[in-house]
């Protein structure tokens, strides 16, 4: 199900389609509504509908019974002054529904996120494409080695060559085993008369965990910042990050001032401990604070050192990816 | 915050905004949108935003990149479909945001939907209005004497006198004496230049649980009709069930054949135990079972004859109301 | 990571430890507590903690002070009365938490319920083992000709063994690679010390879906009801039926009055619709009622039909699987 | 329901029984476990069961067979380093189940906090208590002069003696006319018998917000953190942060390391903006930074001149009290 023509034509047709609404309507988003992002080398994210609007997270903070707006800057103060409270109930009264295809393994860490709604393309009941994930060469990354988690400098030569040769074969290999076992291609043509096809919900678990998948998912504003604050982080997994990326953007188009107070509070900011607040009080008193001084690790003390001296290393990812 | 000329000036303002949008549109809740439905003696229910439509119910069902639908008469019978085999989650695609003003007690009941978002007028930061419940004569009824739970006949002469005295002058007394502990009345006058007021989040404190609070409710379609399974029930309190019934009536504009499939396999079902079941099979074959042929008990029994002769008993709501 | 020696005294040491506790305590679960419970070719379920037991639903029920039980005659009644009307809270304060080993693809499907708490086995941060999943013959099943989300008869003959072939030699295949990828087995030994190993969190996508991951699943009483009643139905896929199917037998070692109550409610009762209804209080006045007389559809009418005459069609699972 | 003889004999039955466990067992908490500990004036928190020790976050951490922990000090590392990261689901392994007596007024604040599960006293089914709050001397705040949201000195003298006398002879009051409403005490006596009486679910109405309620509340140790963390902050209403306080005691009998390690980054650590950090990493550097140089508000400004000064001022609470 690559955007072939039909599916072309399809969104054009749900873009070229306008109706009158007395619902709150983002300009900036109605422009890319529906129009796929690409992501990595077969995936999108295409924004499928919406509801609310920065002036939604002021009227609800407000329970007020106009459209919740006075003038702009208040607004923005307002906005801010809940972002920076943990004040989190507004940006809930946004919601946001996409249509993304996006890797299985990709896939697997997204679900995590319990606080959604998905309808995934199902595998019981149809056949999946032909198409699997193959990073660039610029991501065929190398463990790292003082990070368990992490990754470390770019596969070269010889060794980059025989992993996207084993990539690539095995996930052919795979395919056209999953096609030969269901005795049926996509377009539903039999291949042997005599045999019954193994049922697609059993033969689905040939393929590699780098297919590509797809659903429809939806969230509420409070809940995609929180997405996007662990899954934009330079800790989390790259194929991921490709994928809040983009989002993010569409984020921007869509609530500006939210997304400005999201850039300062949460991406841009950090936590500090009680011990990490305790060292730069002295410090700014001018006093010499060492590690032991606050009884902190080591590692700790480096990501202190790390947030005051570069950018910050604000976050990381769940458990469990 | 009766809505007074002000309040109606800015309901109409929103009405009579329209702008282009490329999202689904439902042009019977379009008609309806932003217009208070009175509930109770104060309350109302306003549909304040939506997203979605049964087309939208359908296309995630589907995964599909156009806007879902194929013919009709297929589309119904897909979200039939999924309405009697519990397939929700193409419902939760569809979200609903109301503003609704209800009495305290009922807000209680309510709020225990977990499902769901929400932003209430606070009265740690507000004044609350000098609103409150008193029910019409014909739902003052007394304690059911077979159901701890519910309403027996209604109250009459002196004592249902007494009783709407007693609700009346108690509620606007705490009121008078909320007002007298603030300091202050709604609209920022002080009373005693000397006294400071006691702080607002403790005066509410003083306040019955009939007086009338608001906030703005959203909710994914799947949980709305859970919600309104539970609370349009004859077992629900009255007062919540004027809310439901209300709500039940949007729904049916916004998603007419999600609706009808509710009526059909919810509202007008039922479920029957594997006893039941035996039970009616057993007659069906022209057998006669008796109570104990099955070994139900006489509450149970009771229910079931009930279901077969007239209406479902089919459910009642959550505990801890 | 199978059950070697190792794990197996990590387990006894578990079992063989006893402490005194003021808890409620459950003699039939704790004697299974640890203790690995098969499930498939290598996987298993291990129930590693639980909170609460049939009492504690009916304490919740009363909010008493005490351990919450009358006599157990009246526990029992409560306890079917809350599930006959989907009170559904007070099963919400039990809690049970499992140690689960099972193939990706199963886990795909189980996550997709929310209401429930996860940790799994990182594959970013540790080496996935070289086990996967491989049918038995007789579930070797063949896709269904009338249903294209089930099963039909088992493959038989070179057909099966060509499937098996296929399945075992993809599975060996990818995982051979995953670890030349890798540059190192599970056991940390280097393979070739010019290379540095591609990144486990990028090496992962090239395992096929049958491979085996495990994780921590918590979840409270009815949640896990609601979980085994999708999941234990003839509807889901073989591969997570089996997985209910035990533990299920754990929830009736756990709570064995709620056990029994959500047998004859929910396992084997039935939902009707006030279409199904109506037919069944005509048919037992002795009216001959027609499809068309209540305006059923086919498919409906036969799943009707099925439930009055066999056992019933109950249900089915969640989309999206 | 006082604590009464009767209370006070189940909940010391309940003390003196102890079984034998295969579970983690925590002696620190099984010593309080089911004993009330008083809040307010009427109220109190009961811990009345537990999953789960700081051993299980550090089980589900490495999804590992045995008991999870390894050396105690690397125990200590990970629960901090999961807590330092926002890894979450760890956390969610334990589990804790009060029972709480509480004015409903804080009731509605607190079930503001979704992921939990509660069942409550019902007051359409039995008549609640004739106990309601009334702040002590040094609680009876006046309001806050420059925060809508506050409190702010206590009132004195003649004015505070008003409010008592107003507060308490409205409750009585309330209370007096619910029983003649109900035409029923407590104690099931029927007061008037040509009286039918209002059913319980209207007549609880009458009675204002500061009457005691109570219910069983159950929550994972993450949820309960969060609670606890919005709750016991200084800009929570007193009432509630008076219940987080007694509950964050019970967390530190029960998860030591966790407590630590929450009372350090989360209690006494802060959320420092993108301008917030820059403006301290130019001072580290020696520099002079305004306001103007990094575009803060002025109210921002002062939060982070308090934050580096004294004491963190890092959160608030959840909207709509």
């Amino acid at each position: 199900m690559p955007i072939g023509p039909q599916e072309r034509s399809e969104i054009d047709a749900q873009r070229g389609q306008q109706t009158l609404t007395r619902r709150e309507t983002v300009p900036a988003i109605e422009e890319v509504l529906y129009e796929p992002m690409p992501v990595l080398d077969h995936g999108f994210v295409r924004v499928v509908d919406y509801m609310g609007s920065d002036a939604a997270v002021v009227q609800a903070a407000r329970v007020s019974y106009g459209s919740g707006t006075k003038r702009s800057r208040q607004d923005t103060g307002l906005i801010r002054y809940l972002m920076r409270h943990a004040h989190t109930t507004p940006f809930e009264m946004c919601e946001m529904k996409f249509h993304v295809k996006l890797p299985i393994f990709v896939a697997r860490q997204w679900i995590r996120h319990r606080t959604a709604n998905v309808n995934e393309y199902s595998a019981r009941y149809s056949i999946l494409d032909n198409e699997f994930y193959i990073p660039a060469s610029e991501h065929l990354a190398a463990q790292s080695e003082n990070n368990r988690q992490g990754r470390g400098a770019t596969l070269q030569g010889e060794e980059a060559e025989r992993v996207f040769e084993l990539l690539r074969s095995d996930s052919a290999r795979t395919y056209k085993h999953y096609e030969e076992m269901l005795n049926e291609d996509i377009h539903g043509q039999i291949r042997n008369q005599e045999h019954q096809g193994l049922a697609r919900e059993l033969a689905r678990m040939n393929l590699t965990l780098n297919f590509y998948t797809q659903w429809y998912w939806k969230v509420d504003l409070h809940n995609l910042l929180n997405f996007l604050w662990l899954r934009n982080d330079k800790h989390a997994q790259y194929e991921i990050r490709a994928y809040a990326e983009v989002m993010l953007q569409a984020v921007k188009r869509w609530v500006p001032i939210t997304y400005d107070a999201f850039s300062d509070y949460r991406i841009g900011g950090t936590n500090l401990s009680a011990k990490g607040l305790d060292v730069i009080r002295r410090r700014l008193r001018g006093e010499d604070v060492s590690r032991r001084d606050v009884g902190m690790s080591l590692t700790e003390w480096n990501e202190l050192e790390t947030i005051l001296q570069n950018e910050p290393a604000n976050t990381d990812l769940d458990m469990g990816d």
